[in-house]
């Protein structure tokens, strides 16, 4: 993966070499990418882990090694609903993705070649203990808080079966203990759309020949399902583009804001992120499955996790976790005995909530936090 | 199109030669395919038209001229909520389809080939056009009743909107005065999805190189959002594709069975369908608005529509055609006097539920026309 990808004030943490895979496959040489802000107490124990989503880097949010704003820059900073002045915040990049932790974009040792189509199969649990072992490498044996958002919320129900003790209390955010099948529907038809271009093939591209048209669709799906109608409705309506705006000649092109708006926003992450990695992420989350991995039911396996505090936090319109998943993430902690509250928002931005809608996150965030 | 896609026992309205299109292009020798169930009565006064969603042909109910069953079966019948003792069913193939009403598959007298690109610019006020005089070449001057479900609710405001006083009653099923921008948004994908099918070819292809591939993405990103996600719930939860019945050994590919259960639905809808029809439609569509049409807003538009009686019905869990706006249609027709009432079904099956949910919608379609 080009170098640009990688945020500029990424540190990687090595993982144990070889790392052995859950489904069997091993790297060698693999790193996690990470950055911190804030500062660790001697104490160590003010140490937030931040897991993101399908898409973000490590760039959480500015600090004096990069000032540029992160990804969540409106929610994690000094004063801010995860207060720097007080936490030890580590975001790092999701192994198998594409900003700086190995992924199928990352150079094979074995071969001098990027691992590309060859990259061994990879799950959430993998992700979850190269997670660990990084927040082990910085000499933490207790994080204060595990935050999830999305993808990163199973990823820290995982790291938190896993490693038990970890951490004390879990934020889950538009998370989920498994996939729901209309979600799966929509990841695979996403996945349908970088497969069926033809400059995928089979995962063996360059620079060059990047399937960049499958890459558009699928992020436009994802757009389509990360926000919510409502707030379509009233943010675009029956707009059409202007005339003077309207670059695509071809007929059956786009015609209406809210197409353009679509492009706008895929175009600006496709060539962004790898098709391959892409593709492996979004498979995980359809495969994760909280419960199974434990051996368990999904119940049985969230009460076995042991924290002194935990919040799930859901939104009304959100189509690809919705609110019962969060739900049943608060009542399978409490029923363990952990004190789990579950907070649904009544907000119009559906899953990207989060990211975009503070007024309504940041509060409840803080609030958690603050009482820790 | 091939001449097995057009119903056995669908007849055909010559329309206006030449038929000119609301954008200026003009048909030759167009026709319109249906299709009648029950009797006229000597009155004519108990005709009730039937207008249909995007993929529909006049095979609306099984007749003695083909017993097969059609596609609304449990509907319309003898006995049924749509009572053929009483009523004569005319259901027609929109103009623009393949089903054996002049589209874009049809051959352009011109040229003695099929129009394919070069097919004019359609939209629903076109297809509602050919409707109105469909109806009238049968001889029926007054609809007893118009009844249209997804696109075919947006075709009976227009047919209702321009053709005043050709219908007493109508049944409006999910439904909508024009399109919302998740719709449009998904519209615009599903295009996508066929035109980026190399096979497309701007829309110049033959039986060999028909763009299957595209077709089959289009038709289930359209399944993912006609059904509900809590149907799918409970129908496939996470249940894995049988071993023995994974063919797709390719990576990345299905392994879920709602997975398995779209691409199969899709199977039997690619190659029956024309792709340029489909885009044709699809985007008439997302250009349909009633008040815009009317050179006025929404509301005033409905008003002006005088009816004797009206309902729109709607289902809680269809994202594509939301209650909303069903419950503006009601809102609307009233406004101008019409007795007009709006009913919410809480059915889990989606969008599609007026297909599949017979027991929710029979009651009051049956209700409703008992009492005209």
């Amino acid at each position: 993966m080009k170098r640009e990808f990688v945020p500029p004030a990424a540190r990687f943490a090595a993982l144990p070499d070889p790392f052995t895979l859950r489904c069997g496959g091993t790297l060698t040489g693999a790193r996690v990418a990470y950055e911190t802000v804030g500062r660790l107490r001697p104490e160590r124990d003010n140490a937030v882990l931040v897991l993101t989503g399908l898409s973000p880097d490590s760039h959480v949010a500015s600090h004096p090694a990069d000032p540029s704003p992160g990804w969540w820059e409106a929610m994690v900073g000094p004063g801010k609903p995860v207060d720097t002045d007080r936490w030890y915040v580590i975001c790092l990049n999701a192994l198998g993705s594409c900003k700086g932790s190995t992924g199928p974009a990352s150079t094979d040792p074995a071969t001098g070649e990027p691992y590309g189509p060859d990259f061994p199969e990879l799950s959430l649990e993998d992700i979850a203990d190269a997670a660990a072992h990084t927040v082990r490498a910085l000499g933490i044996e207790r994080l204060a808080c595990v935050i999830g958002t999305s993808m990163g919320g199973m990823t820290a129900l995982s790291l938190l079966a896993r490693h038990p003790g970890l951490a004390r209390t879990h934020l889950n955010i538009c998370g989920a203990a498994n996939s729901l099948p209309f979600a799966t529907a929509i990841r695979s038809l996403q996945r349908e759309a970088i497969r069926f271009d033809p400059q995928w093939n089979g995962g063996r591209y360059d620079a060059r020949t990047y399937p960049h048209r499958g890459m558009l669709t699928a992020r436009k799906l994802g757009m389509a399902t990360y926000r919510s109608a409502r707030e379509w409705d009233s943010r675009f309506g029956r707009a059409r583009i202007a005339a003077e705006r309207r670059t695509d000649g071809e007929r059956f092109g786009p015609e209406f804001e809210v197409e353009a708006y679509l492009e706008c926003h895929a175009r600006k992450f496709a060539g962004r992120f790898d098709p391959n990695s892409y593709l492996h992420l979004s498979r995980c989350m359809d495969r994760f499955d909280l419960g199974e991995s434990s051996g368990s039911t999904t119940a049985e396996a969230l009460a076995r996790i042991r924290l002194e505090k935990a919040l799930a936090i859901g939104v009304e319109t959100d189509i690809l976790f919705p609110l019962r998943q969060q739900r049943e993430i608060a009542d399978g902690l409490g029923a363990g005995g952990t004190d789990a509250g579950f907070l649904a928002l009544d907000s119009d931005e559906g899953h990207d909530a989060f990211l975009v809608d503070i007024d309504r996150f940041g509060t409840p965030v803080a609030k958690f936090l603050t009482t820790l």
